[in-house]
C-alpha cells in the first residue's frame, strides 16, 4: 500500500467508525504535511481518493469536509455467494428481455438502466472527430477498415495498453461491434454446444444469454461482493466439471461492482495456466476507476495468451458508436476469422472518428471528469439508500463503474418490486437475472451513472416505499 | 412483355445473331418512332435497356451504336449444376480465408475482390450526411438507436419497400451490422447445431462459412446459371432431408449472377408455404439491376411471413458503414432478440447518416448512375474474356450485380490459376470456394465492379495466359 493510500484508509476508518461525521472539516493539507511529515502531493492524493470515493467533499477556499452521506447506515455485504456445485443449462433470456423492454422508456428509468447517461459523454467533440475523419476519407478505407479493424484505431488502442504497462500490439487486437460482440466471438471461438463454461455468481446477464444462445452449460462459482471470484472454488470447479472456458469480470464486476485485488488476479492467471483454461475477461468498466490508477486486468499478468481481454468505448467515451475490441492472445487469428464470417467488420466511420479523437489526446481529461462524477453520484445514491430503504439493506461500494448491488432483507421479492416500479415509471434491475439458478431474488442492481437530481432522489424514495411495503407483507 | 422490352429483345437478337455488329449505328429514335408507330419514350426506354445491358452505346449527337464487345464469342453456360443428393458437413473456411487474405492487397486485385470499387459511391455526400446527422445529435439517440435500430432509418427502409410495392413497416425491420450479420442472425434463429439447411449450388461462400461455424449440414440443390435454383430438386430435397431452412439469392446470385424469373419466385414461396420452411433471402444485389425496374425478391410474394429478407447499403450506397437489415416476417421479434444479445445494435451515427441521406432523396439518382456504370463494365469484361480466354470458356451475363461466373474448359484448375495470379498481384475467385462439395474447380467468379482501365484489361490478359497455359498442361 502506498503512503497516500494508507493515509486515505486511515481517514476512511475514522469516518466509518463515526469519529469524523458529516460536515466535519478535515485537517488542512498544510497541517497534515507537518504532523505526518508527508509531502503536500501525498496528502492531496489521499484527499482526492477519498473525494472520488464520495467520502469527503472540497469546498472552495474552505478545505475538505466529510460528506453529508452517513455512509455507515447501509452496510456493505461481506459474504460470498454460495451457488450449487453443478453445471446447469441456462434459461434467463425471457426475463432479461422483459426487463430490457422496460428500460427502453426514457422517463425516470435511470436506476435500472444498463447504460450510463449519454449526457456524460463528449458527443459534440466526437461529432467533430467524425466530420474531420470522414471529410478527408480515403475511399479505400472502407476496405482497409475491415477486420481486424482500421489500423489507426488498433494503434491507438495499443498505445493505451502500453500506457497501462501492457505490451499488446495492433496485430493482437480485433475491432468489434462493441464489447458484447467481442465477448460472444471469443466465447464461440473456444466452445462447442454442450460445453460447460465457468461464470461468476452473480454474473452479467449478457454472459448468461450468450451461454443460453450457444447451448452451453453454466458452472457458477462463489463470488465475493468486494473481491470477486473465489479462486479455491474456481479451481475445484475446473477439476470437477472440465469447463472449456471461464468468463470473468475482474474490474468493477457487473452487477456486484467487485474489484479483484492484484494478487488475486495474478493467482487467477496462474490457475488458468495450470489448467490451460481460456478466460474471457470482460473489462468494459476498467477505465471508470475512482482510485489513483487504472486497476490492471488479469490480462496484464497473462504470459501464455490464455486471457481474451474484451473492452469497448461504449461506457467510457462513445455510447452508440458500437466500437469495442478483443485482445484474444493465442486466439487472435481465430477470433478475427469469427468476426470476418459473422459480420465482416465494425463501422468504418465510427472507427476512424474514435482514432481521430484518441490521437488528439482529449480522452484522459474526459475520463478524469467522468470518474469524479460517477464517484460523487455513487455517494449520493448510497446516502439516499440510507434514507429510504428499510433496515437490513446492504449495498456494495464499488471503487469504479456505475453499478452497485443492493441486498434487501431475505424475503423481499425484487422481481415484484421491479414490476411495481415499472408501473410508476421507475426501473431497477432485479437480482433474478444475474444467475443461471435465478438466485438473488432479494437483490437489485442499481445504476448511478446518471446525474443526481430531485427526480433520482424521488425515484429512490419511491423504490424504498415499495421495498418496505413488500417487506411488510411477510 | 412491355412494348419497349419487346423492341429491346428484337434488337438484342439481331446483335447476337450478327445482323448488327460492333460499330453499327442503330436506326435513330425518330426513324424508329415512324416505322414502328411507337412513342419516342418507348424507343428511348428500349435503347436505355440495351445500353444498360452493355449491348449498345450512345455517342453524343451521333446516336446509338452497337458496342465493340462481340458478346457472342464467349457463350453463356446453359446447364444447371448437378450436386449429389445428400446432406454434408461443410469445411471450406480455410480456403476462403486464404482467398480473402489475397484480396486485401489493393493493387490490381479488383477481378477477384468481393467488393465493388469504393470509387463508385458518394463518399463525400455521405460524409456530409454524417456531419449533419451528428451535429444536431440528441445524446439520447445512443440509447434510442439500439435494436431494432434507429426509427428514422427503419422508416426510410420501409419507404423503399413501399416504393417497390411491398408493405413492410418499420416495426418489421431489424437493423444489423451489415447484411452478413442479418443473414447469420436469421440462420441462428431457425436452426440448431446438426440441422440441415438447403443452399444453392454454387452458393455464396459466406453461407457455407455460416453453416460450418454453426455446425449445420448443407443440402446442395441444382441451380441454373441464368434462372437460379431448381424448384423440383428443392422440393425433393425438402421431402428427403427435412431441412430447417433454405438460404437463397433470388436476384443476381453470388457467384452465378442468376436472376430467378418472377413466376419461379412465386412458386418458390408457395413451396415454402406448403412445407412451412423458413427461407433466408439474401438480396444484397437487388438494387443493382440493369433492366427497367427492380426485380422483386421472393419476399414480395410471401403471405405467411416465412421469408426472412436480408439486405444492406454496403453494395448500393455506403460500403464500410456496415448497415444492413433483416425483414424476418414471423421471426422478427426472435431475430431482434438475437441481435440484442449478440451485438446490441448497429453503429448509431452510421444509421442516422444513412437516414439523413435517404431522406434527401439522392439515392435513386446515385443508383441510376451506378447501374449504368456496372452494366458497361460487365460488357467490357465479357469482351475482354472473348479476347484473352481460350475457346471453350463460357461466362454468364447477369442482368445486375457486379459478379459473373466463368466456366473454363473442364480440366483447368482454378485454384492453381488463383495462386499463380496472386503471385502476379492479380486475383480471381476460384470456384472451389462456392460449394460444400468443392466442385466447380474449373470455374472462376470475376468482379466487374471496378472502373475499366488498361490495368484491368491487362489483368484479364494475364489471367487468360495463365488459363491457356494451365489448359495446355493436360
Amino acid at each position: 500500500m502506498k503512503l497516500y493510500e494508507a493515509l486515505a484508509a486511515e481517514v476512511e476508518k475514522s469516518i466509518r467508525a463515526g469519529l469524523l461525521i458529516a460536515g466535519d472539516r478535515l485537517p488542512s493539507v498544510r497541517h497534515t504535511c507537518k504532523t505526518r511529515a508527508m509531502s503536500a502531493s501525498t496528502v492531496f492524493q489521499a484527499y482526492y481518493l477519498l473525494e472520488a470515493r464520495g467520502l469527503i467533499r472540497a469546498r472552495e477556499r474552505a478545505g475538505y469536509f466529510v460528506s453529508r452521506a452517513p455512509v455507515s447506515k447501509v452496510p456493505e455485504p461481506q459474504q460470498p455467494s454460495r451457488p450449487r456445485d453443478e453445471s446447469t443449462p441456462v434459461d434467463v433470456s425471457e426475463l432479461v428481455f422483459e426487463f430490457l423492454a422496460a428500460t427502453r422508456q426514457r422517463s425516470a428509468t435511470a436506476l435500472g438502466s444498463p447504460f450510463p447517461s449519454p449526457l456524460l459523454f463528449p458527443a459534440e467533440r466526437l461529432g467533430r472527430s467524425l466530420s474531420a475523419a470522414t471529410k478527408r476519407l480515403d475511399p479505400w478505407s472502407s476496405v482497409d477498415g475491415l477486420s481486424p479493424g482500421a489500423e489507426a484505431l488498433r494503434r491507438q488502442i495499443s498505445l493505451r495498453y502500453l500506457a497501462d504497462g501492457m505490451a499488446i500490439g495492433p496485430d493482437e487486437i480485433v475491432v468489434t461491434n462493441g464489447a458484447l460482440e467481442a465477448l460472444n466471438l471469443c466465447l464461440a471461438t473456444v466452445t462447442r454446444p454442450g460445453d460447460a463454461v465457468v461464470v461468476e455468481c452473480p454474473t452479467f446477464y449478457g454472459a448468461l444469454q450468450a451461454l443460453e444462445r450457444m447451448g452451453l452449460r453454466a458452472i457458477q462459482v462463489p463470488t465475493h461482493p468486494r473481491e470477486g471470484v473465489d479462486l479455491t472454488a474456481l479451481e475445484h470447479a475446473i477439476e470437477r466439471h472440465q469447463p472449456k472456458a471461464c468468463w470473468v469480470m475482474t474490474n468493477f464486476q457487473n452487477p456486484l461492482g467487485s474489484l479483484m485485488p492484484v494478487d488475486r488476479k495474478k493467482q487467477l492467471v496462474e490457475l488458468l495456466a495450470r489448467h490451460q483454461l481460456p478466460m474471457i475477461e470482460d473489462d468494459v468498466y476498467g477505465e471508470l476507476f475512482f482510485g489513483a490508477a487504472r486497476p490492471p486486468p488479469a490480462k496484464a499478468f497473462d504470459k501464455e495468451g490464455l486471457v481474451m481481454h474484451c473492452s469497448s468505448f461504449s461506457k467510457s467515451l462513445a455510447p452508440g458508436y458500437r466500437i469495442g475490441w478483443a485482445a484474444p492472445g493465442r486466439f487472435t487469428s481465430a477470433v478475427a476469422r469469427q468476426k470476418l464470417t459473422f459480420s465482416l467488420s465494425a463501422s468504418v466511420p465510427a472507427q476512424l472518428a474514435l482514432a481521430h479523437y484518441l490521437k488528439r489526446g482529449a480522452f484522459d481529461k474526459h475520463l478524469r471528469r467522468l470518474r469524479t462524477t460517477l464517484a460523487a453520484q455513487q455517494a449520493a445514491l448510497v446516502a439516499a439508500l440510507g434514507r429510504y430503504f428499510p433496515g437490513g439493506t446492504m449495498a456494495t461500494r464499488p471503487a469504479g463503474g456505475y453499478f452497485l448491488w443492493v441486498e434487501m432483507p431475505r424475503h423481499v421479492d425484487a422481481l415484484q418490486i421491479h414490476r411495481e416500479a415499472v408501473a410508476q415509471k421507475i426501473c431497477a434491475a432485479p437480482g433474478h437475472m444475474f444467475s443461471a439458478s435465478r438466485d438473488f431474488q432479494h437483490c437489485l442492481r442499481l445504476n448511478y451513472g446518471h446525474p443526481w437530481d430531485t427526480r433520482m432522489e424521488q425515484a429512490v424514495e419511491t423504490l424504498g416505499k415499495l421495498v418496505r411495503r413488500n417487506a411488510g407483507r411477510h
